[in-house]
């Protein structure tokens, strides 16, 4: 039965991890249909989603049956619910690059970020591919190390997400009102994200040292 | 032991509604300080909101005691893990409210909203907080008719959001770009409260029915 128990939940680190590529896969391809108004590329992220969705439900209802078939205590409990809660982190990672390739088919042909602010958009989402790549890693490995780069990698996502909106209220800001508006969601999009990512190092944290993250940290 | 389990998980129940009556009178508060520029109620929000963080963590950290000391299966165990999310949800809503509470003391003593949008707005607020109170009372009785006003009223929201976006969007718009990122973020707060709100009703719905909600409906 304990043996059953270590297989079932090594089963289940591994589907986390299966999502967590996807989510990875997804915000390259999102941040390559952004930057090139690429509508079939969006198209995929978008219907890939589906797919994220569907994998998460499937991992949420493996762990409810683990835990009504090995009725876990101590540590194996807490990382049986710190995996139902990473796998809903993940699962708006999904939603959120799926948003940003909305915003890239909605204003096909043309690109959504205007000229002046593409450099900041690059580099910000430069970090949330970087940072839905450390998730992975971190998921595979649980070396601490990559909780540590997220942290970083929010910080530049914040940094830049505060500098988008230094750049819309300045007086040289001279967009439409609707490329605004884009700007604004397309940044807030990436800053959620990222914010996910630190939320399930957190969490990754807290199963390997036992120090439970707190809402400031996390 | 299945008295004191009875015991906790109902507890559990309680603890649940508090959590969303925080969060209900959060929005209540949120929307108020926004209508009228009030710094002070806003403060509150924002203070508030930390306690309720504070009530989330303490309510997962029962739930978790609560599945290691009796390990429950079916309904139970549904039940448990169904409040793990919920609790989430209302995490994120309270998260939220306290967004439109800073949105609302940044532009202190400005408005957030400006005139022309404000009906439109007035209208939105009012679902999200109907729609707070449409939460407690499905907890409180685990009557579905909850449930199907809240699918109600974020349709309601997501029209308004979609009106405020083609307001942006038309040739009237002489708001500054600012304003423009302002109005973006509020609405799409007030979208995300409610969206949360529905991901409460598709739990309880499945709690009481046993249909899973599937993402497009949750």
């Amino acid at each position: 039965m304990r043996e059953l128990f270590r297989a079932n939940l090594s089963r289940l680190g591994k589907d986390l991890t299966t999502i967590a590529e996807l989510v990875h896969r997804a915000a390259d391809d999102a941040r390559a249909a952004l930057e090139t108004a690429d509508v079939h590329r969006a198209e995929q992220v978008i219907s890939e989603d589906a797919r994220i969705d569907r994998l998460q439900e499937q991992l949420d209802e493996q762990a409810i049956q683990l835990l009504a078939l090995h009725a876990p205590v101590a540590s194996d409990l807490r990382t049986v619910v710190a995996t139902l809660r990473m796998s809903t982190s993940l699962e708006r990672m999904g939603d959120l690059a799926r948003h940003i390739a909305q915003l890239t088919r909605l204003r096909y042909p043309e690109l959504v970020i205007p000229e002046s602010i593409r450099p900041t958009f690059h580099a910000m989402a430069d970090a949330t591919v970087d940072a839905a790549a450390q998730v992975v890693l971190l998921l595979e490995t649980q070396d601490l190390g990559h909780a540590d780069s997220l942290s970083e990698l929010n910080e530049t996502v914040n940094e830049h997400h505060v500098s988008v909106f230094r750049a819309i209220g300045a007086p040289s800001w001279t967009e439409s009102a609707a490329t605004t508006t884009d700007v604004t969601l397309a940044s807030r999009y990436l800053e959620r994200f990222t914010d996910h990512a630190v939320s399930v190092a957190g969490k990754m944290r807290y199963l390997v040292t036992g120090q439970m993250p707190t809402h400031q940290s996390a």
